[in-house]
């Protein structure tokens, strides 16, 4: 046979240029004078000092890489210490730190479902929590976003292990999940919480302790928690924190945890660095809050149609998909980066520019950027 | 309804103790006295000064983390530059760096196997692909290890897209996947071949250009590879390899890549520095080959009944999966780390040593490994 075995890529090219639809990488320098309202550094600690002088002297102490599974040789004391940490900080017991919050995710979602079990998943999800469901021995069941009634519903139907998926705080829009209401709703039935925290560590509860601590749920015996340390604390990877039975489950079990290498000495070191600022400088989390409601009080008072931000990220409607990535890109000339997501990326199908909002902005750099958004408004 | 819905996790872990399969993470110091043969860090690059100081210069220079997706925030020119010369050492067209080995592997399975396709699949591959045919739309048959007419016969089956998939050196016995006969069973029926290099780079091919360059594969139109960045280059990460038009399918559908952070800008500087190290130094990658065929015959001629290393792993089988944890408890206690592979991390069931060899050992420390290997033995 002859013909190359890709010409169905070919075919899908031709139909995404067609729709508008192809993503490109855009490398940016080392000093873009862009002011960054894209990025999920909400506390601005990534280029922070000490949280790089953190990642530069754990790759000296402890080398570029763990050289191995965590369960072989890579790990070290530096990831015991950040796990402590971490643990501590967020308010649960035990935590285990993974090389991204992708892996985290996949791990506790599969660990969490064994055969025979339910999984009870909102509609908003993640796609790594979608990824986990896909990958887990248990059936899922995907329920109205942000609808207890609907987890009840699904749970009903139900004898057996469950577990119910959400995240806190959902990238897209940046709405909250009704976390009690989901608590309330497992309880009722004795399924597992399980939450991923990737926008809500660093931004809500007290001193940016996630929003599990914010709700009294941190630390509960059937709750899960997973964050990721690439946005807030300015590095890489992410964690799942939980009762110390269930992260021995995960070490023993978990194919992401126990067939990846463990996440770099510099990463961990950084994480750590800035959970440690974070606890010294907890003013950072309710400043990333507050310059989101500021941003959204803003740009609706302009008439634009944006999502009231519940931590740190703000959405604003475009019409359609061209109109998204026009706005983007005229914002982006005028020295403005913002996200925009549009299909495959959102579950509803709806574009939206995605602006996040920094602890480490100024009002003048607040001011700007909404002069720019307006500005470039289509 | 009241309990913890977590008891299903400690049966397991009765049982697990109760077969001696509990694992624990056992955190290194920095300054451990152990002789390492257990970590992936082939060409001993992960401690090398000039790959732990590129990692914090690039921390400084760019951040301890990425922000974001690569698709919003998250691409820097240092990834660009990384990718870049990824793919011309390893002679492919184009490359796209991904936060883990593992993540790659998922997207690369994924975006390749689309609905209605066929996915062969070695029955020794490693978890990463797995996970990413169990994550692909298409249908996967798994076929006999290592059996290019086992791969005719199931490709024989279907008509459509098909991709072959396939560790180029396996993990656990370090064996190496007849790589021509699978590329000419694929052409004879059209499929794309795709093959996981991360035992490959660094130590097989001229100057460790990997695997698939051994056998003239690199840049063929119908071939993809993966690698880690974590191995021989001495980092974390990993990256796929391919067409351009592949890799651009890649970035636009694998949602590994599209929702998951950057690389950290620590680990993409130090795994260009430990490839330009490579390329200056050859030699390293024949010197792992050397210290594995060598610790192979000391092994076998003591009567250990090891596999033949194609590349740097050696496979050191135990008649138990208690004796091989003992046996790799006690060559710790007299000073050597080595891996132990054991149910449920092993395709058929079998517990080994794994021994790694490192370009970096003296023959002093191959005497003094074979030695405790030896006196250790169980």
């Amino acid at each position: 046979m002859s013909g190359s075995p890709f010409e169905w890529i070919d075919e899908q090219a031709r139909v995404r240029r067609r729709a508008g639809l192809v993503r490109t990488l855009r490398p940016r320098p080392a000093d873009s004078p862009l002011l960054d309202l894209a990025g999920n550094d909400y506390l601005g600690l990534a280029r922070h000092p000490e949280v790089t002088e953190a990642a530069a002297s754990a790759a000296r102490t402890w080398g570029a890489g763990a050289t191995g599974s965590r369960l072989v040789s890579g790990s070290t004391e530096l990831h015991a210490e950040l796990e402590r940490e971490l643990a501590e900080f967020c308010g649960f017991e035990s935590a285990l730190v993974f090389s991204s919050g992708y892996a985290a995710n996949l791990a506790a979602v599969t660990a969490l479902a064994p055969h025979g079990s339910l999984v009870v998943s909102d509609a908003g999800n993640h796609a790594s929590l979608i990824d986990g469901c896909r990958l887990a021995r248990g059936t899922t069941q995907v329920v109205a976003h942000a609808d207890p009634d609907a987890v009840r519903k699904a749970l009903g139907t139900h004898a057996g292990v469950a577990v119910v998926v959400s995240d806190t705080v959902f990238s897209v829009d940046g709405d909250a999940a009704p976390l009690t209401g989901l608590a309330a709703a497992c309880r009722e039935f004795g399924a597992a919480l399980l939450v991923d925290d990737a926008h809500g560590l660093g931004v809500l509860g007290d001193g940016g302790r996630g929003a599990p601590h914010a709700v009294g749920l941190a630390g509960a015996p059937d709750v899960v928690t997973t964050v990721t340390l690439s946005k807030s604390l300015g590095s890489q990877g992410g964690a799942v924190l939980g009762p110390a039975h269930v992260i021995d489950h995960l070490v023993n079990a978990a194919r992401t945890f126990i067939f990846d290498t463990g996440l770099a000495p510099a990463a961990a070191g950084a994480a750590l660095a800035a959970l440690r600022l974070l606890r010294r400088e907890p003013e950072r989390a309710t400043r990333a809050r507050g310059v989101a409601t500021t941003l959204h009080e803003r740009l609706t008072a302009e008439g634009l149609e944006a999502v009231r931000p519940d931590a740190a990220v703000v959405s604003v409607r475009a019409s359609s998909p061209e109109r998204a990535v026009r706005w983007a890109a005229d914002c982006r000339e005028a020295g403005l980066a913002v996200g925009c997501f549009r299909p495959p990326s959102v579950p509803d199908g709806i574009s939206r520019l995605r602006l996040t909002a920094r602890a480490d902005l100024t009002d003048g750099q607040l001011d700007r950027a909404v002069r720019l958004i307006i500005e470039a408004r289509r």
